[in-house]
């Protein structure tokens, strides 16, 4: 199922992918496209993802720090080349995300939703439906709106919101600046183009909105005309760590480890709140399609989430800065040269830290993803692969010999299986490096291990031999 | 199958129902069993659980608030007693959770794992088997292992162990005190008597351990011969908010939230953490039974959990507070007897406030569940139920009439319908109160409303019109 085409409004999405908006880092403060942004996208559009969302792009003129704008027309030549180039590179669909945020300050101060006049919050509607109608002059194939994480129109959907006016105190209060912009940029933008929204199925915060809210959230968005809704999860200022001398970044606290669940979470870790939502929908006669993400990475994963009915489109944001060429190496029966996802997580921190958002798993210092279209596989050298395993110090430690390539050895995958279990791919680790600890493994478990290397292209060698260690 | 015997090691339980260990603050600091607290127990075991857990119990003589203690031979005859009465009150088996904990300051210092030396490690182990004989003494049934929540064993366990020794720093080390006193434990107590081990499936903190590491440890408790397994959530000392002068409290931030999830979260919000560790213990030819908890609350979501094989047995912490004579009521057929839980967890902030745990919809003042064997149910006026409801600021406001009955009315159950949905059991309001806001619509949706009236037996009154607002 993944690989059929799919409808949304007026527009036909070649499969069921998608690039949700990812922070890069790469624009100037101007807000301006630049040529990293331009390679970034070019190299998703070329990957092959039914639906490409482009990062957040602020409909306000706000200060902040790198970041796309849309919030007035000069913004709209290097936006509607990006759309060009993006369409011209490959057959998915292109929405840019939009986004109001609030001010923020190096002291730790933030402004609240209660500190918003109504002509502030009339003001907020405007914009967006302004910047929308930006959006199909660029040449978009729709627009999605930014109701997720710490910025204003989650701030009103917070169960957090602490106005005591018509915009806060109760749900049908917090939903109304949202459905307000959901009718502004309707409005502008007409009954045809698609009008999508990234919101939350949790906030993941103390005394924050569970799918008990945000399934009737999406109930409200959905009946209010919305043609997708996007979930995601947790990112939140209210328990974010304020760093002296920097702004408060709110994907320092848990809910920033449940927006992007690291390696310490299970696969699909956010995905019951989808699944909560798409039942609530469906139960109410709405049939609006939901976009599930949070550590879905597997073909199969995917495909099982589609047969389930627990989704109608699949976000991978992390697996595809890793590998933007998953869905065409997919497509193409080719899993097996995707590089996978580590969810290590590098790329958040350095998010964290205001660096520009780069994979682990690339070159060291590459900006993208490397390409290649090499057929040659890394090989072990005469002397074997040498996989040798020693279990002390409560931890498991293995090394292997380098391998070669003709283009070089870009790293390696680690499969572990668990006791009589099936080997599962464990991490992957960078060319440079021929040795893994494994910190994860508990006593009386059995433990078997392998390694692969990987080319730029993805393709594998043959597998090493299986070590193991434990007690079965 | 809720109602059908279980075994666990020699001993067998009438039903699958767990009262799990709930701080009551009902005893002294001196630590012996009082006639609150016998009285609490007496309730839980009259109502006819099939296992109750006694509230965490220290093994050593740290100084601490109310908390019962087991460290010493001197509480073995109040202790003893206690066991008695509850065998004599009741079909269940009775076991005290023992527990060990850190110092806490008033300052907000707090000890920490990496503060101990290798003898107290030792000590810690030598403790808990102390301990486990005299609950043996006692005449308990079997003895439960707190290694939850922000104590001792659960420090160890957590991801945030910063131990560099034999203790800490990968999974192994951090199961190895936690296993070293699961076998001084068995040694002591032989290997007929049961031991179950309170866990946390998820430590609900940035950084902290999720079903990936869980599961594992699970695996390694039950291949140590644990008996049983019960999976709790949170509560930790990382997120908990400090109150200026008062000990650091591990309720109070986003992982107390999770441990006892309120009104804002859906039902068994906590079951998927029992579900992935049992399929793993299974998966891994391990059949150790498993306690899943977190707003379970009907006989049916209590049915199907079993019936799916998500969990073995059932636990009911605050359900059972509210009304200790469900498992009684439920097993008589008489689940529309049963005084309900509103999940407003008034029971938790008494107990962050370090007040005697009591019930919200408790009679004022009470410190016990009230008693009642009146089968005459409350009236409605003459006038009717005078159910009126209004629809304004975003918030749909109901008020009825006030319902009598012989003994006294207890409470009023709300009922709501979502769209063309079914009746669901929406909250509870306390007797005095003939009036309700409800703050959680969203627009769009139609919603219907009933109330039913409740005397101290859970007699319920005929119910009242239905009343409707909002637009379908």
């Amino acid at each position: 199922m993944l690989f059929t085409p799919f409808k949304i409004n007026s527009i036909t999405l070649p499969n069921r992918l998608v690039v949700p908006a990812m922070v890069t880092r790469l624009s100037g403060e101007d807000g301006f496209v630049n040529d990293a942004i331009r390679e970034r996208y070019r190299r998703f559009a070329k990957g092959g993802a039914g639906l490409i969302v482009i990062e957040a792009m602020a409909v306000h003129q706000a200060k902040s720090g790198p970041l796309l704008r849309l919030g007035d027309d000069q913004f709209i030549p290097g936006q509607r080349d990006l759309a060009k180039l993006m369409h011209d590179s490959g057959p998915g669909k292109v929405v840019p995300q939009i986004i109001h945020f609030l001010k923020i300050a190096r002291s730790g101060w933030r402004q609240k939703v209660d500190d918003l006049s109504l002509d502030d919050i009339r003001e907020i509607a405007r914009a967006y439906a302004a910047a929308a109608a930006r959006a199909i002059k660029c040449g978009y194939d729709g627009v999605e709106l930014h109701m997720a994480h710490a910025y204003t129109l989650s701030s009103f959907l917070s169960r957090l919101n602490p106005r005591r006016d018509d915009y806060g105190g109760s749900l049908e209060n917090r939903l109304r600046l949202p459905l307000e912009v959901v009718a502004a940029v309707r409005a502008e933008i007409g009954r045809e183009f698609p009008l999508g929204v990234r919101f939350l199925g949790e906030e993941c915060i103390k005394g924050g909105a569970t799918v008990e809210d945000t399934r009737l959230i999406a109930l409200a968005l959905a009946k209010a005309g919305v043609d997708y809704l996007s979930v995601s999860a947790g990112g939140k200022f209210e328990d974010a760590v304020h760093r002296p001398g920097e702004p408060l970044y709110p994907y320092t606290g848990y809910s920033g480890d449940r927006c992007m669940p690291g390696a310490s979470y299970p696969d699909g870790a956010n995905l019951y709140m989808s699944t909560a939502i798409r039942a609530c929908l469906r139960e109410h006669g709405q049939q609006t399609p939901v976009v599930a993400t949070g550590k879905i990475n597997t073909p199969q994963m995917a495909e099982d989430i589609l047969k389930r009915g627990d989704a109608d489109l699949i976000g991978m944001a992390r697996p595809l800065l890793a590998d933007p060429d998953w869905p065409r190496k997919v497509q193409a029966g080719q899993f097996d040269k995707v590089i996978r996802c580590c969810y290590a997580n590098v790329c958040k921190a350095r998010d964290e830290h205001f660096q520009t958002v780069a994979c682990f798993l690339w070159p060291k210092g590459a900006s993208q993803a490397p390409e290649s279209d090499d057929l040659q596989p890394p090989q072990w050298p005469a002397s074997g692969d040498g996989l040798k395993i020693e279990h002390k110090n409560g931890r498991i430690y293995l090394r292997w010999n380098a391998a070669s390539d003709n283009e070089g050895v870009y790293g390696y995958d680690v499969f572990r299986a668990e006791g009589a279990g099936e080997f599962m791919r464990l991490t992957a680790v960078p060319g440079g490096l021929t040795t893994f600890i494994d910190g994860g493994c508990a006593p009386g478990v059995g433990y078997r291990y392998q390694v692969k290397a990987y080319d730029f292209a993805g393709n594998r060698s043959a597998a090493s031999q299986v070590v193991a260690a434990g007690t079965a």
